[in-house]
């Protein structure tokens, strides 16, 4: 269920610390068709949209070889997530589970991971299909995966299987 | 080939910008038997020596719900890895790759991402298999991870597969 933000019926939030133990530098920006989270997939999929990555300067010549891969991890932040639940309620129905035990969006270190499909390389754009991100999302990373080139299990064997990696 | 933060023949070293786009916490630490570049393992194994993440306060509480999955998926810092490279020779042989397409350490966002087999967890103490950083590195993140419990393609299907998610 989307959260505008909300804190839930039994939901647990703490005064976390500041957040400066170490700092990131957005790299890039990823560009979908959702601008919305009401709008926006709970997860990728292959047939989905193809999506944009756009790598900023100085680190554009650092995709050099990526070409090779068909499958890519993508690092992005979730800049749109509140940081401090502890116990989270999905389905907004008084239950609550840990943080830790769910991939959704609200976490300490709110740091999204996909597996994406690569569909090009342009100078410094990324062509990927398998993301559910927000448009406009900073991005913070990009690598080969260590899926098999096949994917039978990631993207096939199971329902649980074909989440291509949503937070 | 393990670096100690050498810049070698044909690598490509940039002025990055500050690293101050967002903030980081650390929100536990991971201990394993590593205690120098030297000897820590290029990739984490199943059958590996079991290793123990300690969860900080305020955060314990999130690992409720967490002990019905048995792979988890684990996000740490790189906190010993330069940052600058954007042109990388893995076999220091003057043959560079840019660094989007290795899964090197050393990257603009130096953080890992492991997928490791859950042993137990007791109070704050979250004890897996199949990490492969150095002792003391810095918990960002813990999730459960969406290969399929079976992990049949994970962990052996091919030596790519073999690897459970190094950086």
């Amino acid at each position: 269920m989307v959260r505008e933000n909300e804190v839930r019926d039994a939901e647990v939030a703490i005064e976390a610390p500041a957040a400066s133990d170490a700092g990131l530098v957005f790299i890039g920006r990823i560009h979908t068709p959702w601008t919305s989270r009401l709008v926006t997939p709970r997860q990728g999929r292959i047939d989905g949209p193809v999506c944009r990555i756009e790598v900023f300067e100085p680190w554009v010549p650092a995709l050099r070889g990526l070409e090779a891969y068909a499958r890519i991890e993508v690092l992005y932040w979730l800049h749109l997530s509140r940081r401090n639940l502890i116990l989270q309620s999905p389905a907004n129905d008084g239950d609550v589970r840990g943080t830790f035990s769910l991939r959704s969006p609200v976490r300490p270190n709110p740091i999204g991971t996909s597996i994406a499909l690569l569909q090009g390389i342009e100078g410094g754009t990324v062509y990927v299909r398998g993301l559910d991100c927000i448009d406009d999302t900073p991005l913070l990373d990009l690598f080969r995966s260590v899926t098999p080139d096949n994917g039978a299990v990631m993207w096939t064997s199971s329902p649980k299987a074909q989440d291509p990696g949503r937070l």
